[in-house]
């Protein structure tokens, strides 16, 4: 069942992501014993306009 | 009230997003006594370099 | 891969979202082509006191 | 630690969503105590083409 | 069409959940142009047992 | 800035959670270079009464 959701912003290649999926999934399995095929990963990239903290747009920083 | 978010890979047309709209809209009335212009749906295309399933990205299978 | 995540007020019961379930994954299948068994639906219960519209909770109304 | 999520239609400009940051920032201060460099505010734009109210696509009204 | 999310730490009132909902409606009215109709806020309690920073549970700091 | 949001069915123990969150973040600050303290995870536990697959509510298998 995990579905897991990673927003991070842009600049991360295909390889990084896959790599990514990969751990956390595995984690998933080692320490809440879910089966590696039922874990889901989505990744969303936030543009630096698009995402703020303090306030203020991270593009603005 | 109802919010229904829908994430589905990229190639769906406007046409079968309509469609999915005007079905799942009526299904919420008819079962759940939503009225049609209290639901809300939102889609959002995932690419399948960004979804991944048993550690792999779709991409890579 | 269809993710799919319904928000609506408590009070549905089990029997409902079963059926919606139902409804909503085989018009996924029919309308976008994607197999009940790659359909994942998410109900999430929003309680009227922590759902605004308008500028007003739910509740208030 | 709030984290705030806001899906609007496309259109508003960088500057208006830095004062919208800045706004709901402030609120969530004053209103709720929690410290700006905690809120982390995430915006999302949805198209038209995505977003459905009384089963009709907006794109449609 | 706005939708706005917010998550923030439990232990808020209805009270401020509703003048939060009142600010930033209002708000996204203001500078964004979004009738306040057409803009809903959902509120989400997560428990610091449910939330993480640094890798470590907020209940654990 | 990372974002995780992890749904997983009840049952997991805080010290599961704890566990997941730290390894998650190694994963992402090794990985994809975000330092610890910039990465947040929210875990949401979902029902098996409010998650379905194949049309079929986890609840009813």
């Amino acid at each position: 069942m995990p579905i897991v959701r990673v927003e991070m912003w842009p600049g991360r290649t295909r390889e990084q992501k896959a790599e990514l999926a990969k751990v956390i999934t595995d984690a998933i399995n080692d320490i809440a014993g879910a089966p590696p095929e039922a874990t889901i990963i989505v990744f969303e990239d936030v543009s630096k306009d698009d995402w703020a903290q303090s306030g203020k747009l991270a593009s603005d920083e």
